[in-house]
């Protein structure tokens, strides 16, 4: 069992008013913290392991499939592996990305 | 891509003061929120899917491996796969359990 206190961990800077930080993790999943500034792009991509989002705060626009889903908070996602997503931030706030298994390429 | 609206979903109540809310999923992944009174119980126990937990509200301590770990809102937890883990908790509140594969138990 892996257990992160958020306060531990301090953020990363992605640029264009979105940041991350990595929290709990195994080699088997990981919990992710993203936070949009009102017009933060989370852009168009896609990796092959599972995702899904639990929108903490905030409301996002998600697009896949040539559709756009509006979400806010208490919204939740699911992709299938591989799947091509990406979001816009409507109003500033933070998402909850969890990934199988963890993203080495965030360490 | 599986997006659920917080709000179109009723609570199953599992008795105990502990009620749960089955949102997005896919084959791969399942976001379930889990509202806990206070004193509520989340019995020791494990299965085979990927666990990742995020305290959404409140006051919980997790067990596992002999060790309690006291989380609140924002803490964040990784488990794997066949980890034996449990709650109780402390302050009335949310957590967010992502499995992967999506729990077919559940549905």
């Amino acid at each position: 069992m892996n257990v992160v206190k958020n306060a531990d961990i301090a953020w990363t800077d992605l640029g264009g008013g979105v940041r991350r930080k990595v929290l709990a993790h195994t080699k088997d999943g990981m919990v992710v913290e993203v936070n949009f500034e009102t017009g933060g792009v989370g852009a168009a991509h896609s990796h092959p392991h599972v995702q899904c989002t639990y929108v903490q705060s905030g409301e996002f626009v998600f697009s896949g499939g040539g559709r756009d889903y509006p979400v806010k908070a208490g919204d939740t996602l699911a992709f299938e592996r591989n799947e091509t997503h990406g979001c816009v931030c409507k109003a500033a706030g933070t998402v909850i990305d969890i990934f199988s298994p963890m993203r080495e390429d965030f360490l």
